[in-house]
């Protein structure tokens, strides 16, 4: 890591990096919860004692970008403050206030020549997280992975490096202090891209790999990965009001979902009416939305309305993350699911409902990670499904699906106890 | 699948059947259990009903894999007959008699706000099994996923086209008998290795991959698909023989592990054995293992024995799959821990030990699929640990770990229920 762009071997570097990473893995595997959470007391704690070094060299990062002429709300994402570490930090103590998955039996029984089975939960090893420009993911990921015992290879955005490297200096040396090695939290190289390839490759080294981050991040990891992924975070989150909604919560919900905070993977970017409801509903709905300063891109029904823009299978498929939104009437519920099918990404999907049946044949066909009854899609989150700390919302169907917390960074195996049993 | 294999244009043909796949696997996640025992049994009916035509198309298979100088033993693994027919039909029977993993609560709670949130199990949705020789697969395979839920696409091996075309013939039409899409079970073209790789590249179109076979086979598979695989069987089972082990047992562990059948992934591979006790049980072993037909390649201890062979790095990494064994003798417990970590494929190691400290230091110390104390490494299977049918042994640590039954064919998904709740 010191020597310059030019002569970085990412390949070698990452492998290096990484076999340092196992050797300290089976360590943490074997430490005790109470060590952990000593660990991620005194990471909180180090933080906030080195407030003034981490936000000096967050001030240096922040810097660079606005003179690169990075937008605004990237420089935003990058830019820390007391308050924000503190939040760091905070999350870092809640993380140890959380049970440790590792251990826990899963499932067991004795079998009928008397072996004792047990399944039990196990760090999955080496993680790897490629995440953008919030330098907070940096702490997020590395309590999660120390708590759930796994060591963690961190390659956040070349623009966050000075940051990171703060950040990252005094996470190891508080984790070397609480008696268990440094090397389970390390920062990988950003100055090229190089080094995400090389975690992509690293199979047999690396045993996860989570991309966080835009869309065309997480597409480029997961087709070009040898090493197993977990998928996170696209987000076309569809809201359906049925025929029997409750049209004042169903407006609620709508609102909610899409207005309070427009940035997110679990804010909705399609809605979806009822047939039945629209002369009454589609009216109410666009100008709430409108007021609240939100475009509408929408079907013949919506276009009719003044200022509605007319949408495209583009327009129903994007993920906005603005203050855009899909809409279109739809004949019947069977329809609302054939269009969520169609354009999904598989994060969250709600339907409005009095109607009991509706809310099951919904709720049934609809093959997303987190389907919502009355609900906005925005409780699609770890803390707000009472999970804790959360790596990310996983959209694949593979190993950890919807919010993944702590369980969901462990892998399992069988322990079979005998006598001398044989076949 | 009709045109001349020139002109088979795999990448086409594999989304069009995937897609067939996806609209029948809508259908079948909404069946009840009912429903899909029905078709499971209907299918083990007709299977013994067409034996005449499954043996003739498999006489045709064989005759043409000894016309073209196949190894006998490839050619054993392709051969049919009576009761080879009658024990896949048997198998569909089995998975019929398991609990359907679909819709089984995994947790629950109501959130301080009312949220009601439950994690229910889903299928996956489109499986693409790539396999070997064993036509057999072809039945075990579309019975675990059509109980689990999902649809598949099966890709066999050429040697087998014949007896798998017949067999699924005969098993799509007892599924559509029995009131499903005969689309949830398909065999995908085997002419050309093309097929294997559009499956591997048909992302969002096939959910999962699972390949079974050779470790060639998987290892490409894992390396070149963008789908999503779970890494299934390959086996280099370690049996280690503590200080404190009773000797007898061991004996007969041994003996049992590396050859009560060679040609299986649970069988043992390495031995390892505490210099305690290597001047009393390593005569005995060797003795014992040389009188069963077996090749002992040893480290200089074991090679001052007679017929023992001097062993290589390469034979301790190896799986035979023979009446081969690698034998080394280790310092002390942690030096085997080394050796296994070094060598392991993670599929299953057994300790041989009285000492309750060493068998959890190595319990914990080991990250294997399954490890056992005082057991035959044999017992990893799915049917041994009471889990009925099994699609393969996991040793990757995403998803599944271990021998893999109905429920580690599914996923799940979060149903969050509300009366208009916002955030």
């Amino acid at each position: 890591m010191v020597a310059a762009a030019g002569t970085y071997d990412a390949a070698a570097a990452v492998a290096e990096q990484a076999g340092r990473a196992r050797t300290a893995s089976w360590d943490l595997a074997l430490a005790t919860r109470a060590r952990k959470d000593d660990a991620l007391r005194a990471m909180a704690d180090a933080l906030v004692a080195a407030q003034d070094a981490v936000l000096t060299a967050n001030a240096d990062d922040v810097a660079a970008a606005e003179e690169a002429g990075t937008e605004p709300s990237v420089v935003d994402r990058l830019r820390l403050d007391a308050s924000r570490l503190a939040a760091m930090a905070e999350g870092l103590r809640d993380v140890a206030d959380l049970p440790d998955p590792v251990g826990e039996v899963v499932r067991g029984s004795t079998l009928a020549n008397g072996l004792e089975l047990r399944q039990v939960r196990v760090p999955l090893g080496v993680v790897a997280v490629v995440y953008e420009a919030r330098p907070n993911v940096t702490a997020d990921a590395a309590g999660i992975c120390l708590k759930s015992g796994n060591a963690v290879l961190l390659r956040g955005s070349s623009s966050a490096a000075r940051t990171n490297a703060a950040v990252v200096d005094v996470l190891r040396a508080a984790v070397a202090g609480a008696g268990l090695p440094a090397d389970v939290v390390q920062l990988v190289d950003s100055r090229s891209r190089d080094s995400v390839g090389a975690l992509m490759r690293a199979r047999g080294l690396v045993d996860v790999l989570v991309p966080r981050g835009g869309a065309g991040l997480i597409r480029s990891v997961v087709e070009g990965s040898t090493v197993p992924v977990i998928e996170t975070g696209v987000g076309n989150c569809h809201v359906y009001v049925d025929a029997s909604a409750d049209l004042d919560q169903a407006l609620a919900v709508v609102m909610n979902a899409k207005t309070q905070r427009t940035s997110v993977c679990n804010a909705a970017e399609s809605l979806l009416v009822h047939a039945d409801v629209a002369e009454t509903f589609v009216p109410r709905v666009v100008e709430a939305l409108q007021g609240a300063g939100v475009t509408v891109h929408g079907d013949p029904v919506f276009a009719a309305y003044d200022g509605v823009v007319p949408a495209t299978d583009d327009d129903h498929a994007r993920e906005y993350l603005s203050l855009d939104l899909s809409a279109a009437v739809v004949p019947d519920l069977e329809a609302a699911v054939a269009h969520v099918r169609r354009f999904s990404s598989g994060h969250s999907e709600a339907i409005l409902t009095r109607d009991q049946g509706a809310a099951r044949r919904f709720v049934a066909a609809v093959d997303s990670a987190v389907v919502l009854v009355n609900a906005s899609t925005r409780f699609t989150d770890g803390a707000e499904l009472g999970f804790g700390a959360e790596i990310g919302i996983s959209t694949q169907k593979l190993h950890a699906r919807g919010p993944m917390g702590l369980p969901e960074m462990t892998s399992t195996k069988y322990v079979v106890t005998g006598d001398g049993h044989v076949r």
